[in-house]
């Protein structure tokens, strides 16, 4: 296979919808933001045998890969635009596998309104390595990060956390029930991108859940100078995990703090609550408050009975080499 | 060693020059352009075994990471601005690696006044993976494309040709003199990023050399719909290169169709010609007439006498997986 074959053939058609790619003819785009728009820029590595196992299907990394970095844009309240995307594959790679990568590729740009503007394809010693860089807008002068939470704001997530925890651990293997639910929200992150915009636009500060609930609002208050305080019982799960946690109550620390949820987690002025409750049920996001911010420096997960609740896994640490 | 003390430590300090990087404390930047300035986007990967050998000084492939898109960028005309960096490191790289990296990257980024914006720093399992992503600035509604060369234009190149060809000989223990010379043509590509703005801005079409003259001209007749009439002998080239042509007569097709030179191709209108030459030489860049697009839709190397050069190699072909 040659390289402009496979552009030609299966990257062109994804880049028909966005002018400054210039069918993939060229070696830059042109990201001309619309007027009074500015542009988020984000990226995210996925390595075979690192972040995947590599007998996925090959639509299903695609997806995984896209949708990261739109999480990253979702927590920015950005609105997604266009993305390049670096392929590298290894000479074991089969025209078949780009062709499903392409496709998945496909049905998320059509799902998430995004189109292909670049990349480069290239060939790898052994292992598939993959990056996406996802471009997004946002009004200009207009940006939540993670520094501007206050005590006193009320921490928020969406949807439901701990099922990328268990879903990794279907993915290996160690889960006996519900095994088809989590394996899927483990391979298909479904981050709230549609809301996002909107909802983030009401925070003080947000970041997407990647690491991890604790870690990740440990995150906000390390950015943001202050502390914590959530009621571990008000995070919402979904129903596969409140069976396993049934199954398990030792595991709780375990959800709360394990990687891959791909939520949002926000922190809002209480003066921003009502408007964003009535935001998520418009949107039919769920959208549950789990704390509040304090003064004090640290993050505490409380039990209903106000005890302490112990984090003995500090979420997902990028151990790195 | 831990992903975040790695950024804190050796990435952020990149970052500092650049606002929307936020210290390298979120996953996302923005990329607000200056008035009146719309963004070029372009990305290139790197991998070990294919791209380098692995065993170049760190900050050196840091370097070529950066320049190959900096060329890439120069084609366009965009000055460059900031870029993510995509770091897919295995296990058995060392903290030492990593801080030369670093170094290069800083050297580059004072000497041609970009900054880090950004990126993801992930494990690999075997192999060294980089991609880099690079971000320069035109003003709105100005971009050189390579479709817009006409015939009668003027067909000009920046610097020497062939330097790469015999820089990757020189690499793989092939030559026998100006091996220094050579390899470092290699491993440092110099695109001429300063001339770029200006320069492009009076050619019709414009793309960086990195494929090889013969192939990458091919890419500009094909999308201009044109082609061109090269002659062979006017194409510049190094003092080394010549004395290696002179021991291998046979090898001009070879440096006129090797990868790798990080120099611009340009077309420009006849009115132009002037004008160029004088820019090109307030910068104390070379800049060289090598011939005239013409109607007929092929890529012709002339000898002096008139005859047609064979090119049997016909660039750096991709061949991909």
């Amino acid at each position: 296979m040659h390289e402009f074959y496979i552009i030609a053939r299966y990257f062109a058609p994804l880049a028909a919808g966005f002018a400054g790619a210039d069918g993939l003819r060229d070696d830059a785009a042109v990201l001309a933001a619309p007027e009074g728009m500015q542009i988020i820029a984000t990226t995210d590595t996925l390595n075979e045998g690192v972040h995947f196992i590599g007998n996925e299907q090959p639509g299903e990394i695609a997806k995984k890969l896209l949708r990261v970095n739109l999480s990253d844009l979702a927590a920015k309240g950005a609105k997604p635009w266009c993305y390049l995307l670096n392929l590298g594959l290894p000479a074991t790679c089969t025209e078949a596998w780009i062709a499903a990568f392409a496709k998945g590729l496909a049905e998320d740009q059509a799902h998430y309104g995004v189109a292909l503007a670049g990349g480069d394809t290239t060939n790898t010693q052994t292992h598939i390595s993959l990056s996406l860089t996802a471009f997004g807008l946002i009004p200009q002068g207009n940006i939540t990060r993670r520094s501007g939470a206050k005590p006193g704001d009320l921490i928020y997530v969406t949807g439901t956390i701990g099922d990328g925890y268990l879903g990794l651990k279907a993915a290996q293997g160690e889960l006996a029930e519900d095994v088809v639910y989590f394996s899927e929200k483990y391979r298909l992150p479904d981050p709230p991108v549609g809301i996002a915009p909107e909802l983030v636009a009401l925070a003080s500060a947000a970041m997407d859940i990647s690491d991890g609930l604790a870690q990740d609002l440990g995150h906000i208050c390390a950015a943001s100078g202050c502390g914590a305080v959530v009621q571990a019982e008000d995070v919402p799960l979904s129903d596969a995990g409140r069976r396993w946690l049934a199954q398990h109550p030792e595991g709780l620390a375990a959800l709360l703090s394990g990687g891959d949820d791909y939520q949002l987690l926000l922190t809002l002025p209480p003066e921003h609550q009502a408007l964003a409750e009535a935001l998520a049920e418009s949107w039919c996001v769920r959208l549950t408050c789990i704390g509040v911010m304090v003064p004090a420096s640290r993050v505490e997960f409380r039990a209903r009975d106000g005890a302490l609740l112990e984090m003995p896994i500090l979420g997902w640490q990028h151990h790195f080499i």
